[in-house]
């Protein structure tokens, strides 16, 4: 008997009314397929952002993400499409807390950025450890800081960014990054910070670090590439989630007062995580795969997935799957795909879960057996990586 | 006509009433007298802290402040009377916000430092060029660290400082304090820290940067002598103004979370400004003598100087000044006299204010032409003096 049996009820004769079942899960699945359908348009609207159709019909060559609509909002992303036309510099920056190896849900995003740097532009990675430890991921500086070392920063050199193209800065290692924080500091008050962030008095919320990193640090390395030592005002992307929105609009104000570039805000949709319950997350190891899962982990944890199918298979055959809140699927699509037949052949109901299963296992194996063959290598490289450009203009 | 007597009322034949103005003055100078010597027992009681006596009472060589009762109060300085006599490490943390040159308000509680260095403390100054600026104090980090650098910095060379002992440091230059602050700031709620600076909401208010300054990066300051590149857990003293009492208290907390040493708080009376308005201070310019001052304008400003005396100088000979609340009577006692004769001439009404002032004239010039004349080799030696200690414990 099938897991997913049982906790349903039996009929009168002690059998499952697979009917009554299948019909059941199809109506679950439809309502939060049709949720999160709504969830990304009402947001757009509720911010006033922009799709980026008009971007990709112009640009000769979008991203996957992009033309999958995975990539799929925007706020002033204008100078950047412009510079991006006219070969003129433009940078991306996109952090990551290392409390952790990466999973394939940062893999999305850095595939994006790779796009973006084969399209010109500067990549900057902040590392940020200091909010790693500040808000408890990691019980120290140094914890973050070796998992930096160690797991994430051979992790993206292995994803192939150029180096002369990428500068990646570990937090407490480019203490720099503090000057800038209170350079900028004075642009932005503290009130106004609270009104973003929130302010959680309790005794496992604020301290003068997770409030100082919020609003000072991100907003420290947002406008980073437009000091002077990277050649001044440019036009610069933060590929974001969208409920960071209200962020990038503080940070757009501090832009302005300083006399840079507002930064512009790309939005792109989260993969799910395996357990369905929300975006890929490290805190829930469940549901994420990791970049250093070994096979036999990485292969238990497809294999236990949710999915977006229907634990009855005749029902699904004739229904269909709803790969739109399927991990498997996004999974499939945002990494091992080019187009989106994995998702049409799961809503004609032409492949099952079990298959789909198979066919992602065997697609992510392949792909960490690659990228950890990668990483000795990469390991060698960090030093061409790590940004270590001293911010001295600040000080004329 | 004398200056002071240019606001009071005329009697009936249209000349002043002498008597009664100088009863008048006397009243009120001597309820000034009165509420000051009040202030500082009744603090020490209100915070629980306890006198300097039974220190100096041990002590073979107390400083002129201490016997003077100008250093007179103090919190958990046991461990450091203890490292004293024994002759252990110990330290002593006087931080300086490089906002405009130094004046003899800063050079009182230097030379207490110097006593402190006599007497085995290793001296840490930490020049807070970006609290300067944070709070407004300076438009720019690039303005309070010239200030630092071409002002204050070689003024406190040039008082003698050995530099095997002194440690100081630009806090935009020594961006490892930042690294320390991070590394504190889980050991203490933003809220705990609001409870003690309060929040200001206002457009010139708090910002992320007063904030994280006042609760993050000062507590690295008061703490950083016990961090294992300077020898570890030591006992540590901090010379503050009493009003920052509750923020030492604080600091004590989080010493004992990090397994730290308790620092010590000493307590210094602030010396009068030459307006009568309260501590001198360089937000008010003709309250305080600075140190780069010419012979004119420090004669200029001594000559108009508020002081204890009487506008009458037959009442001042008959009932004396009060020297208690006199800034030329403080300026004399702090710099340039070793014992209290300057305040029992006045008393006794043996010397009035103009003789006196002439005496501060020239003990004033004859100190800022000395000192003057120390600093351009105080300038050559800036390097031995600055603290370029990585921090890399944090790391391990």
């Amino acid at each position: 008997m099938n897991m997913y049996f049982q906790d349903f009820k039996m009929t009168e004769n002690n059998k499952p009314d697979l009917e009554k079942i299948a019909k059941e899960q199809h109506a679950i699945k439809l309502a939060q397929k049709e949720k999160e359908s709504n969830y990304y348009p009402e947001k757009l609207e509720e911010f006033g952002l922009k799709t980026i159709n008009r971007f990709v019909d112009f640009h000769p060559d979008p991203s996957k993400y992009m033309k999958l609509g995975i990539t799929f909002g925007h706020k002033g992303m204008e100078p950047v499409a412009e510079a991006m036309a006219n070969n003129e510099p433009w940078a991306v920056v996109s952090g990551l807390n290392p409390s952790g190896p990466l999973h394939m849900g940062h893999k999305a995003v850095f595939d994006e950025l790779l796009w973006m740097q084969k399209n010109g532009a500067d990549v900057f990675i902040p590392i940020t450890n200091d909010e790693s430890y500040v808000v408890g991921k990691t019980s120290s500086l140094a914890e973050s800081r070796r998992i930096a070392i160690e797991q994430v920063i051979p992790s993206i050199i292995a994803m192939g960014f150029k180096a002369e193209k990428t500068k990646i800065f570990i937090d407490s290692d480019y203490m720099d990054i503090y000057n800038v924080a209170m350079d900028l500091s004075p642009h932005l008050t503290l009130n106004k910070a609270f009104g973003v962030f929130g302010f959680d008095k309790s005794e496992q919320g604020e301290n003068p670090g997770t409030m100082f990193y919020r609003s000072g640090v991100q907003l420290a390395q947002i406008l980073l590439p437009q000091y002077e030592e990277f050649g001044g005002p440019k036009p610069t992307l933060i590929p974001v989630g969208i409920d960071q929105h209200p962020y990038i609009q503080l940070s757009r104000e501090v832009a302005r007062k300083k006399g840079f570039i507002p930064p512009a805000e790309l939005d792109l949709k989260f993969m799910w995580g395996l357990d369905g319950k929300g975006k890929m997350s490290a805190s829930r190891e469940e549901s994420a795969i990791f970049l250093t899962d070994s096979p036999e982990v990485a292969k238990k944890k497809l294999k236990k997935s949710y999915t977006g199918g229907n634990p009855v298979a005749d029902y699904q055959r004739q229904h269909g799957g709803i790969p739109e809140i399927c991990p498997i699927y996004t999974l499939r699509t945002y990494h091992f795909e080019s187009d989106n037949n994995v998702g049409e052949s799961c809503s004609s109901g032409e492949i099952l879960c079990g298959n789909c299963k198979n066919e992602a296992v065997e697609q992510t194996l392949d792909y960490l057996s690659d990228h950890q063959a990668k990483l000795p290598e990469a390991r060698k490289r960090i030093n061409e990586y790590i940004l270590t450009t001293p911010i001295r203009s600040i000080f004329k």
